[in-house]
């Protein structure tokens, strides 16, 4: 069992049988020690890959996407935004993302000005469960011609799709904890 | 001038007479390194405060936050979160914040299980100008009964009235670089 895997049955909390809640820590309040020694992991995972630029969407990865940054020579970080505003112009490369949460769709967007075929990017963000939030990182990615070197989460759920369709397609994804199930009030890992 | 003046003179764009970008360094793509350097300059200033918890607001305010923690002995960081869900239940302090860019209202929570008396607090943001969502922030400090150690943002427009509100009510806030005035395409700090 790893760092994150014995943190989420110490503080992790289970809201239904669907919902592990680690706002304790990871996504509401931060433990920045801690998410600091999980980018320890994420940097040795990835350590002969060349990165020089880390993405990921507001606003949970934030805090994950900018300790990475110290251990990839300070690259860039770029996130997604959240989009509201109906004008956006041309200079931005756009997805869509349907929210699990929510269950509705909103647009994310990245400055054409941050990423381009230059870039080997590291994609990086908190919890992957459809995989929705990375897909549409994925789809600014191959837009913007930029290499995607590889993929980290904190959190997957081994029970929803999105770590086999991401894998699937190729791509290096390192999830540092995988939920297998939820069931009884128990949490286990993959 | 500072480092920051510096670098909103090189990276920075006026968008019209009362906007100035700094999406390439911080608050869309981030230059960590940068706002760590920011971050030894906000510890210098409160370095005789006991701070034991960073409060920000999502998103621009993350990853300065995460990287002050650093320098304050992994104190965690807090971010308030704009909320859409109607139901939040009483689990939450909540507040009411106006947005200058979308002139909407829209509300911010933290819940109540990360902000208390206990809490000597440092609040962060990127921009600080009507000052809406700092003062947001200080309401939900006040409603947890934690006690403001001080505020520091990196950006303030000193020709709107948050900077003025927020230091004549009392607190030790921290602007990095103080715009004074943007016409005829040139920047002036005070």
């Amino acid at each position: 069992m790893n760092i994150l895997e014995e943190r989420i049955l110490k503080d992790g909390y289970i809201l239904d049988d669907n919902i592990v809640k680690v706002d304790s820590f990871l996504n509401h309040q931060l433990d920045i020690k801690f998410l600091s020694q999980l980018t320890d992991i994420i940097k040795e995972h990835f350590k002969d890959k060349k990165i020089n630029k880390i993405l990921t969407i507001e606003a949970s990865g934030i805090a994950l996407a900018s300790l990475l940054s110290e251990k990839f020579d300070y690259a860039p970080v770029v996130f997604a935004k959240k989009q509201k505003n109906k004008n956006l112009g041309t200079d931005v490369y756009e997805s869509h993302v349907k929210s699990f949460t929510t269950d509705k769709e909103y647009r994310v967007t990245v400055s054409k000005k941050f990423l381009s075929e230059d870039d080997h990017i590291l994609v990086v963000d908190d919890f992957l469960a459809e995989g929705n939030a990375l897909k549409g990182l994925i789809d600014i990615s191959n837009q913007s011609g930029a290499t995607i070197e590889g993929i980290a989460v904190a959190v997957e759920k081994g029970f929803q799709e999105g770590g086999k369709i991401i894998r699937d397609a190729g791509y290096d994804l390192l999830s540092l904890a995988i939920i297998d199930s939820i069931s009884g009030g128990e949490i286990k890992f993959k």
